[in-house]
């Protein structure tokens, strides 16, 4: 069962949680922002679903609600931040305004990050370039849960990368896709569902080729895009090992099997070798190439001519990347965001014990 | 069959032959260093297989052996190079000689051009910056093989993508991949050998699944990474258009089904809306973030814990990027490359037309 709850509803209450663990009204309102990015845009599994495990972090002191986010090293196109255990939701933006501001001084900004935490859907940072004429990229690791290609151990998270793209008449092209072969919610979903995963989205604890949605749960993997090597899971796994590295290597955060865990429950990995989770922005002004009305309008040229491709049934045409999400958040914004009843009575349970009324 | 040809020999009549088009002593050097580089790395597709083919685009006038290769607009950290109709073998090594330059700077160096052709393997390039202590990246589009997630209609190439990461006492770390399943090199050894491909790599004209490796002879299509959406395929689609957008309409090189051929006998497409192929590359400094010491210090660690991965069986553990195509290169440069029978002969008749010698 679903209900549907408006905008600033889930908005107004994310926005009072945060307030109470401690967040100024600026870091509560972005945080607020971010997390419900997710929900509008239909990534339910990283949005107000969240909000009580961000929370129960805080509660075992993994999260700073008052982070002092500083720039510990740099060079005119480049930085390293350190984001002080603050909510991921709010140290990205502050990284992607620190790239942007780069870029409108010397073309382009790259920014490392350690010492994260969650950032939310990776697409919404991205797309704060849009605004300026820049392309924007976000990426960041994440807890290992992905078996490289012939391992049975879980060295990788699902390590998302984002880029977003402007465009003239044009929606802006924004591509936003954990470099698995499925995310960790599509398996939630599939699980609530009592259905079986396609072939190549898991293994067993074993290694061994598996179906259930319940793999991972029971100490299997997710499988890096590919699935396996005959179809190419060397280079999901290439793509992931290189967001854990521009993320966690180049800042000093927590890489590979190192990187901590989002629920609060589980313990700590040991002898970690950096701090906290790991992200990686990237900015480039379009007119540092050529100038943007140039670019915008082959822009559109492109869009138009994929989405007018021939293609394989009259029932479906071929996807430009961000268009289904901007669709679906022009459709919630208008007719409300749908919670599941588990995140509804998760929710309630929150809003009780912070004492902030949840309708 | 297969004969086996030292580098040297290999080396010298490629650099002859690029000498005999009109190339300068130096841009001849470089033209068969990068040729070459494919043969000793074991992606026999894009070397000195494909030597003969760069004359005849030579012979069309669709290359210009002498070039004058131009940045036409740049900020400190980017630049958009014109490789007015060189070699991509050529064109490639001065773009990111201008990146590493900036990167030099300003911390990062960013890299468009357009007017260029076919650069070999990515790889190579991207490798320039490990001797600067720099990560490397190099990309490039292609002519359109590969159909988007639900399309009939080939409207992007295999767009590769290459990223070289510096180590300590380790190997660096290097990708470099098709963003298709598969290469279309991997479909050419198949056909060769008269074998089926795997599921998910190609598909009909009408864009039915198929397992010929003549497919895209006849009209198919090569998939992107995942083969079909429930396989992620849609991420593929996603990479490769990213290239595309970077390697070409940031620069003003031609996109998505407009990419001209490398067969010089392959009319060019219509209407073409830019110049040539595009490439995009990417250097950043390392202590552009952090000490270099610190960051190769942990790369080994990354490295170290992923070749020791328990894996599902004995007999294979888990690949570092870059670790077989360095023990190729090392074994090939000893005991000499191997070249297949058809390639021997279209050498030696290559070798009469220019009056060089191949033995």
């Amino acid at each position: 069962m679903q209900l549907l709850y408006s905008y600033q509803q889930l908005f107004s209450f994310s926005k009072n949680i945060f307030l109470k663990i401690g967040c100024s009204e600026a870091n509560a309102e972005t945080a607020a922002k971010v997390l419900l990015s997710a929900d509008l845009r239909g990534v339910d599994s990283h949005g107000i679903a969240r909000l009580s495990g961000y929370t129960r972090l805080w509660e075992v002191n993994r999260i700073n609600a008052n982070p002092n986010i500083s720039i510990v090293h740099e060079t005119p196109s480049t930085a390293t931040v350190d984001g002080d255990k603050g909510l991921g939701l709010v140290v990205a933006p502050a990284a992607m305004q620190i790239a942007i501001n780069k870029a409108k001084n010397v073309g382009t900004g790259w920014v490392s990050v350690k010492n994260s935490n969650h950032f939310g859907i990776a697409g919404i940072h991205a797309m704060m370039a849009l605004d300026h004429d820049m392309i924007g990229i976000a990426m960041t690791n994440a807890s290992p849960l992905v078996a490289p290609t012939f391992s049975v151990e879980r060295l990788l998270g699902t390590n998302p990368i984002a880029v977003a793209i402007p465009a003239g008449g044009e929606a802006p092209f924004v591509a936003d896709f954990a470099t698995t072969t499925a995310a960790n919610g599509k398996l939630e979903i599939l699980l609530r569902k009592n259905l079986d995963t396609p072939s190549g989205w898991v293994q067993t604890k074993n290694g061994e080729p598996s179906n259930s949605a319940a793999e991972v749960r029971n100490g299997g993997a997710l499988l890096p895009l590919g699935g396996d090597k005959e179809h190419g899971s060397h280079k999901g796994y290439m793509l992931g090992s290189i967001v854990d590295i521009f993320s966690a290597i180049l800042s000093g955060a927590n890489y590979g099997p190192w990187v901590p865990p989002f629920p609060a429950y589980v313990p700590m990995p040991e002898n970690m070798p950096g701090e906290g989770i790991g992200h990686f922005f990237g900015v480039m002004r379009i007119d540092a190439f050529r100038p943007a009305t140039d670019f915008k309008e082959h822009m559109d040229n492109w869009i138009q001519r994929f989405r007018s491709a021939k293609t394989i049934t009259v029932h479906q045409q071929v996807i430009i990347p961000g268009e289904p999400e901007t669709a679906m958040e022009n459709e919630r914004m208008i007719n409300g965001i749908p919670l599941v009843g588990p995140v509804v009575n998760d929710l309630k349970e929150l809003g009780n014990k912070f004492s902030v009324a949840f309708q």
